[in-house]
Parts: structure tokens; C-alpha cells; sequence
């Protein structure tokens, strides 16, 4: 059965790549499962319909068959439990490749969204300047963290995994903002993921909705 | 093999079960998994040892035979998998109680964390004050909409789950803030949760590490 995911109608990210939607077609991509999408206005979210799907009226949610789900890492880890190619066969190296799905998501990325918030929410207040060294500090601390424990490795814990496919989609909100051009071994890990075809199709996907969302 | 975990020699919560050790104890209380406790301090947290094992030098930490894991939701989530009473057996019921793992750890926690570190951190700033709405209205919006998806049903979706004890676990550093008062719905879900007999001994065993502390 085809799932169905949503995404959003005219993505804030611009085409980048960005929104949430993104992590869940680079893992169907990943393991060469088809999908619709379905792409919600910023108050279809907000709706009944919807938040009946994602109780926090968001996305991505994914719909197959009777079954709904929200949250990318819980819609990632069902597709990676059904499908061969996002988790290592080795019940040790599966339960390590989970934990750094949740590191991405509980540990690296709040620091990274509390930054972009701020700049989005707060740029204009009198705090800003003096508030951003703390946050910015925050987000290094987690670089230098997983920088060294990547060290030179292709990927966090041998092959490629949902774990990396998770961080990589994480570590890209900082592109361009200056921290992560510190840390060039996670720029190569970064450059790894995104020379990966799945990526690629994925990403491709996610821009041709942004291009469209222009013309209309 | 009895697993081996990792708390806080001398937690910063006062014993009040908010660390995260808590949830890891409380998960293996429910699935009657004995085990054992190393505790560190702060300063042995972010020595290369520790950082072996949690390369964000944090607890909890899990040390299974030759399985070392890190991040709480991993850790339940792996405990959940391997033993009965955590997880629905229906693949679509499985699912959504994991969707409620990751909402309670990416949707709820993020902006709860963000208002107590600020509370922590920036009580003596000249904004903290005037930013004090904004983060307390993020709270808010998460309660509402999670209270209102509860509804009258006793869990998140259907019996019991790691769902709902991660998401308790993410409510109950709330408590006594005021906020979570206003949620009578969300306050008699914690209660429910609380009332388990595996809540308490976990609750009464972490409480016993805080008080030997404070003799010490």
C-alpha cells in the first residue's frame, strides 16, 4: 500500500530542504518505497481534520492503510523497522543506530532549534545580541561532542543508518550560519549523506513543491 | 545479565525524580528487570571514560554484556522491546505508542526544557522578565493541545505504554510551576501514572540515592 505524508504547502525553509518532510522522503527514498504527498496550508495544520492526524498540528504525518502516525523519528523508525536499508541486522549495532536517532533529536537538535528561533523571533529585541553568545555556545558544545565522537569515521556507528540519516537532517538547519563551518568533519559527514541518491531524489522532490508554490 | 545504569551522584532536582535516570528506573520497574546503579558526578560525567559510553557526557547511561546505549528514549525503548508490558503487541498500536515516545522527547520537552534552563540560567538577566510570556505561552500551547487530544481517556492510546511514561516523565519537571496546574486532565494523568506500583519503587529508589547524598 502507497503511504501518503504531508508536507507543507509553501515551505518557510525556501527550498532548502529544511522542514521536517524531508527526513521522511530521504528514508522512503532510502529503501525504495513510493509515497504521495499531500501538502497542508499553515491553517489546514491548525484544523480538526488535521490535528486528528498530529495532535500538535504539524507535519510530517503519514497515513497507510489504517494505520496513522506523527513525528518524523517515529515515522522514520516505522519505515526502517518494515524495510531493509536504515537499520544494521545486529541487534547490538540496531539498538546503537535507535540511540543516535533519539541524540538527534532530544540532545542536538533543541539547542539548534532554540538558536533559529531566536533569530527569527527575537533578532528585533534589545536581548538579542547578548543573549545569542549563550545559544550559540549551546550548539557548539553538541558539534565539538559529535565531532569527536565521529572523528574519521564515514558514519556514527559503521554503516549508514537511520541514526545518520536523523543528525544529518538536524545538522543541516545550521548551514550557511557560520558554526558548523568550524567543524570540516562534520561538513564531510554532511557531504557524505548528501551525495547519497536517496538524498538526492528526496531533496529534488521537496524543491520541485517549493518552485511550484512560486508560480501559483 | 542484570543491566548496570548510570544517575546522578548528586542530582540537582532535590530528589523530586526528575532526573533521567528516573524514567530508565521506572521502565524497568514496570517490566521487572532488576538492576544496577553506578552513580557519577558532574565532573566524572565529562571525563573520556563516561564519554565512552555517552559521547554528550550525560546520564543515563545502559551497560547490557557488551550492548552500551545512551539517550533515555533508547534506553526505554530497547527495555520496551526485549520485555512484555511496554509496548502494544498490534503493529499499528506498537507504532503509535513509540509516535508518543518521540512527541513526548521532540514536540513536548524541547520548550519545558527551554523555560526551566531559563528559569535557571537567566533569572538574573534584565529580559528575563519580559521574555518570560513567550516561553511560558510556548508551554502552553503544548499542554492545551495534548490535554485536549487526552481527553477523558486514562492514556495517550489505549493501555499503558512507553508513550505515556516518557511523556509523564517530560510533564512532571512542570509541576509546582504553575502552569500544568491549569490542565486538571493533565494533573490526574500524572497522578494515574504515579500511582503505579512501578512509578513508586522507582521513585522511592531514586529518592533513597538523593538522600544518602545529602548524609554523605
Amino acid at each position: 500500500m502507497t503511504p501518503t505524508i504531508t508536507g507543507f504547502a509553501r515551505s518557510p525553509d525556501q527550498g532548502r530542504g529544511l522542514a521536517r518532510d524531508m527526513r521522511v522522503r530521504w528514508a522512503l527514498e532510502e529503501v525504495g518505497q513510493p509515497y504521495e504527498v499531500r501538502l497542508v496550508s499553515f491553517a489546514e495544520m491548525k484544523e480538526p481534520a488535521h490535528r486528528k492526524l498530529h495532535p500538535f498540528g504539524q507535519i510530517p504525518t503519514y497515513e497507510e492503510g489504517d494505520l496513522a502516525l506523527f513525528e518524523s523519528g517515529a515515522i522514520i523508525f516505522h519505515i526502517a523497522e518494515r524495510h531493509p536499508g536504515l537499520l544494521p541486522k545486529d541487534p547490538n549495532a540496531r539498538a546503537r543506530a535507535i540511540a543516535w536517532m533519539f541524540a538527534a533529536l532530544n540532545t542536538v537538535e533543541p539547542p539548534i532549534v532554540e538558536l533559529s528561533m531566536a533569530k527569527i523571533v527575537e533578532r528585533d529585541k534589545s536581548w538579542y545580541e547578548e543573549r545569542r553568545p549563550m545559544l550559540e555556545d549551546r550548539v557548539r558544545a553538541r558539534l565539538t561532542e559529535l565531532s569527536n565522537r565521529l572523528g574519521d569515521a564515514d558514519w556514527l556507528d559503521g554503516a549508514f543508518s537511520a541514526g545518520d540519516l536523523m543528525m544529518v537532517t538536524v545538522l543541516r538547519r545550521l548551514i550557511g550560519q557560520g558554526q558548523l563551518e568550524k567543524y570540516p568533519t562534520l561538513l564531510a559527514y554532511i557531504a557524505r549523506a548528501e551525495a547519497r541518491p536517496a538524498y538526492q531524489r528526496a531533496f529534488a522532490d521537496q524543491l520541485a513543491v517549493f518552485t511550484a508554490s512560486q508560480r501559483a
